[in-house]
């Protein structure tokens, strides 16, 4: 058995072949340009490396409904040259194999579910915070899913005190989760990247209260078994016990969470999650 | 078939046996006192009418976690006389028959999901704004549950500006949704109960804006099909407009939902949700 695996991201596109236990035997990456030119090389790939089915992590928006008419397709996104692409439905109309199609920010959860560190956990909330924030929940082995995939990255946050007068980055809501803690808010701050701010800097006390009051309203909410963090500005460590000790302060605990330092964690697959991911679901997608 | 009904509140335990199609045969209520004496009312009702499966909603916090040791507990609550009772376990003490145990506001979500504002949809987030604020989310026909049930009352919301004073009632958190937003908290604002006040306050646009914050963070997180406000504060029809236009521009069109005005919506079947929802659940467990 021969497994794919397409991480679509908005800058470049990973592809994968594995056997049939995921062992990676091949992996290419090109830069995401039009959708004719960059499917041109996924088909490319794959007529070259045959699969039984592709497991696809797609970003964003993308219609994850089955019974839509759009599923399959990169929906509303500014990169424009891909907005309302039928993404799944050129790749049937290439390869006669399974498919499962979602969010690259779902299969990177899907990978850390199964294979880093929500491994053995029925319930996992997985958050990517890097140059947007993206999440992923899994619920015994299923994305969660309503009307369409989360987009967690926008919830509404309140103002840290001392972070009082930056009104956010985001172009929709200027101040929501995103555009007070992505990777731009901070160089919009500061005038320079996150990795060159001083990891004793004031600043990632602040940072780590808007993340953990992530984590509380999505812990109320959600109610899940661990949250894993991934993404650049995560790469941060001193945020972890930052995050851990803002999360219990503003939970003050009203409800019972696993103990704090195996709740809040990093991910354990870094760059190879999405993948990982991926190249599972392919073999979802196979049963 | 007959079916059993327990709504069991915090202050009233109502109790009802339907036929097999959910039609009420018999009703009755008590107020909640000890353990002992309100469930040797339970028990003495359901002698009087037998049944093949009882549907429970519970005051909580409850075990929900089929696996632990406390499955069927109301667990930490105020209600000291009730802490860690094993109500389940007296119910299968008493009677041979398959139970259905979730929480209050689960039954009464359950109810709206089969047979009002929830019908024909597949995902339905259900609020009740009354003395406290619940919540339940249901998808496919599954109540949404982790590590343990959600418990979304107590998100953490900002300030509306107009509001900036007002500390909350929340003895854990203050300002959260409940301390900012439910019924004690409008009468610490005005030293009166919110039908005292007049639809045209200028003060229901505030209490909409929470309620329509609270909606924005639900939808980023769990795309529903619907949401269901019910409890006392909700008979303020007036807020529904208001809530409806205050998330729409604070969702800011950032992801698409249903049509507004059948997106929240007020419950349909007012005070027979939780008994009509517990019924469904009795025969679910018999299956
Ligand atoms: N070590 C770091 N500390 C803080 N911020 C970082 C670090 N590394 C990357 N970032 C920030 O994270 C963002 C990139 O996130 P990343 O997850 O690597 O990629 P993307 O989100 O674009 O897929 C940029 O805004 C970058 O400045
Ligand atoms: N018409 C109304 N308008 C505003 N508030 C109301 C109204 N009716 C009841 N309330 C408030 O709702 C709360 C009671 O909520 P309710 O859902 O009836 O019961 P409970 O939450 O205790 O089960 C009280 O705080 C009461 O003041
Ligand atoms: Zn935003
Ligand atoms: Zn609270």
């Amino acid at each position: 058995m021969k497994l794919g695996a397409i991480e679509a991201g908005g800058t470049k596109f990973v592809c994968a072949v594995s056997d049939g236990d995921f062992n990676v035997e091949d992996r290419t990456q090109f830069p995401t340009t039009t959708p004719d030119e960059t499917m041109a090389q996924v088909f490319a790939y794959f007529d070259q490396h045959p699969v039984d089915a592709v497991g696809i992590g797609s970003f964003g928006p993308v219609s994850l409904n089955e019974d839509a008419a759009d599923f399959g397709f990169i929906t509303n996104t500014p990169k424009l040259a891909w907005k309302n692409y039928d993404f799944l439905g050129a790749m049937k109309t290439h390869f006669d194999i399974p498919f499962y199609f979602t969010t690259d920010v779902n299969v990177a959860a899907y990978g850390e579910y199964q294979a880093g560190a929500g491994r053995g956990k029925q319930n996992i909330l997985y958050w990517t915070v890097g140059t947007g924030v993206g999440a992923s929940y899994i619920q015994d082995g299923k994305f969660l899913q309503g009307f369409s995939h989360p987009e967690m990255g926008h919830i509404l946050l309140r103002h840290d005190p001392r972070d009082h007068d930056f009104e956010g980055v985001c172009p929709y809501h200027g101040d929501c989760f995103e555009g007070l803690a992505a990777g731009p808010a901070i160089e919009k701050r500061f005038g320079k990247k996150g990795f060159e701010l001083d990891p004793s800097d004031e600043f990632w006390e602040i940072e780590a209260n808007y993340i953990a009051q992530a984590c509380v309203n999505a812990t109320l909410i959600l109610r899940p078994d661990v949250i894993i963090f991934g993404g650049g500005v995560m790469k941060q460590e001193q945020l972890f016990p930052q995050i851990q000790a803002s999360f219990v302060k503003q939970l003050a605990d009203y409800v019972d969470t696993p103990e704090i330092s195996n709740y809040i964690v990093h991910v354990e697959l870094g760059d190879d999650a999405g993948i990982t991911g991926a190249l599972m679901l392919a073999k979802k997608a196979l049963k």
